[in-house]
């Protein structure tokens, strides 16, 4: 069986479900915003979990497809007013809304996107809805709390690994953890499952985003996102904190420049790395996203074996090792 | 009985509410601004219908308190995106959240009231769950499109008085209905209820917003707002429309700077105002304002005769004479 094959196919059906839930929808001036950023691409990995989730504990993903383009609305949502507040122009290799339009088409169709994502979780028909709402619920607050301490970190200079970590628990791992929670609710899994399955998104998403800290400075092309951007942006990232708890002399007198965001352009990108390479702090970084990639798939072991389970594993070995 | 001190007792028990429920929640950052924002006074109008909508029809209002302070939160929400996109810098008297803080703390603490306006809702236990969710999610939705429309008379030299109606709908109107509405929801009302007080919010959401651009003109002190403010910001308001299609020669002319912005400042108000008496457009609007008014108090007269009842009566004939 072809796991990439199958991939394509779990996200061709989410496209499709996506393009007919968002064909109407009055006034253009709002809605052609959220179907030009929903249908710009993406990986589509949330929703695919979130089915492949349901699917692994008996549920059938057919009925879940509400919920899948439910949080992958909501991730756009959140998408379009980060790359407001980070003022980043371009986004999967075109214009972000709010420099093709302007700033209030940016907020306001973000925010019609948070209430659109509710719209198709309440279509759901299914026994556990409260429980559904809830969990979708509390990702949604916690991405905003993510968010809000991701702001913090770019201001603060009092930042350590755990202030990171726990950003990244919020900002990027709690909605994939929800989301495959809320596809293991839709298949009434029992409280066993669902902590093994919130175990895995959590873990995964860990692994993701320090994955995509690390494909920004080492990442061989380009695609839509420039390399070296959180060094010229002075993001305070894993690799960034890690290695200024441990340069010295002139190194981290450049760390500290990246820091405080003090004239660092993209000619100062390949020392910054040779820096991290220097410091073991890519190996280290490489070394943790396996770790949390081993724990994700670990912590699915209990469950039942079959395809969905097969998949899960192969995309988290995947994703630690994408290159893009 | 004394309505207004009734008024009061609701409005405090909504408050005390309201403070309890927000008195965590981290990180500063990103709370204290919901909390300024929400403490700073306001009529908690939304609420208060909702638990009388819901007394009304038999249900008790302290198992509809949650529900009551989800759509006040989630109007809170709307003020602060609002208030971006207008630019404007005082609210209720005091600073804006984007003027006291900066515009990635209002674009972000509104996102977090959205979305903690839903947590407040799933902590409803209710028989009708799924249906309070779906009428919320729709009044988020309209109050969505409501605003995009504003933003699009806003910019539009071809608008109509049924444009604003259309408006005013979604904008104002529309969580005024789904409020009392799911008052009704949580006193599990029949179909035949629920239609009449869906009525009686939308008529009075409409007379509701028809009195506020009538106040901007003619208010005899302000309140945190100031006097005019729509005509020196060109605001396509029900007045500026009608005018517009009545006035002739030099005072078309005035309006029409009004209209397109061209150097209005507050030393214009007075004659924009006298245009507005002069072409009946004034007594008009108060026509209006109390033929809403008096659709959404006949929407009730099918329903029980009750405390509640009287209150819903009282408020609306109140609200069409308020003076602030």
């Amino acid at each position: 069986m072809d796991f990439e094959q199958s991939y394509s196919e779990y996200k061709r059906v989410i496209d499709e479900h996506l393009k007919r839930a968002l064909l109407d929808g009055e006034p253009d001036l709002l809605y052609e915003p959220v179907r030009y950023i929903l249908f710009a691409g993406g990986k589509r990995l949330r929703p695919v979990l979130l089915l492949l989730a349901c699917e692994l504990l008996g549920g059938n993903p057919f009925t879940a497809l509400n919920a899948a383009i439910a949080v992958e609305i909501f991730h756009n949502f959140t998408l379009v007013h980060d790359d407001i507040m980070d003022k980043a122009d371009m986004r999967r290799g075109i214009e972000t809304i709010h420099k093709k339009w302007d700033l209030n088409t940016a907020i306001l169709s973000g925010d019609v996107m948070f209430a659109i994502a509710y719209r198709f979780l309440t279509k759901l028909e299914v026994k556990r809805f409260n429980e559904i709402v809830d969990a979708f619920t509390k990702a949604a607050i916690e991405v905003c709390e993510g968010q809000a301490l991701d702001l913090k970190l770019e201001t603060s200079f009092d930042v350590g690994i755990d202030d990171y970590i726990e950003m990244i628990s919020k900002k990027t791992a709690s909605l994939i953890k929800h989301s495959v929670k809320i596809g293991a609710l839709i298949a009434d899994a029992d409280e066993g499952e669902i902590q093994a399955i919130e175990s895995y998104g959590l873990n995964l998403g860990l692994a993701f985003q320090l994955q995509d800290d690390l494909l920004d400075v080492v990442a061989g092309e380009d695609f839509g996102k420039s390399i070296g951007g959180d060094i010229v942006n002075g993001k305070r990232t894993f690799l960034l904190l890690r290695a200024l708890q441990r340069a010295e002399g002139k190194e981290r007198e450049i760390l500290l420049r990246v820091f405080n965001r003090d004239g660092v352009d993209s000619s100062l990108v390949p020392l910054v790395r040779d820096i991290y390479y220097y410091y073991g702090v890519i190996d280290e970084t490489q070394e943790m996203v396996k770790l949390y990639t081993d724990i994700a798939i670990n912590s699915i072991r209990v469950l039942p074996e079959n395809n969905a389970k097969d998949m899960l594993i192969w995309l988290a070995n995947k994703l630690c090792e994408r290159k893009i």
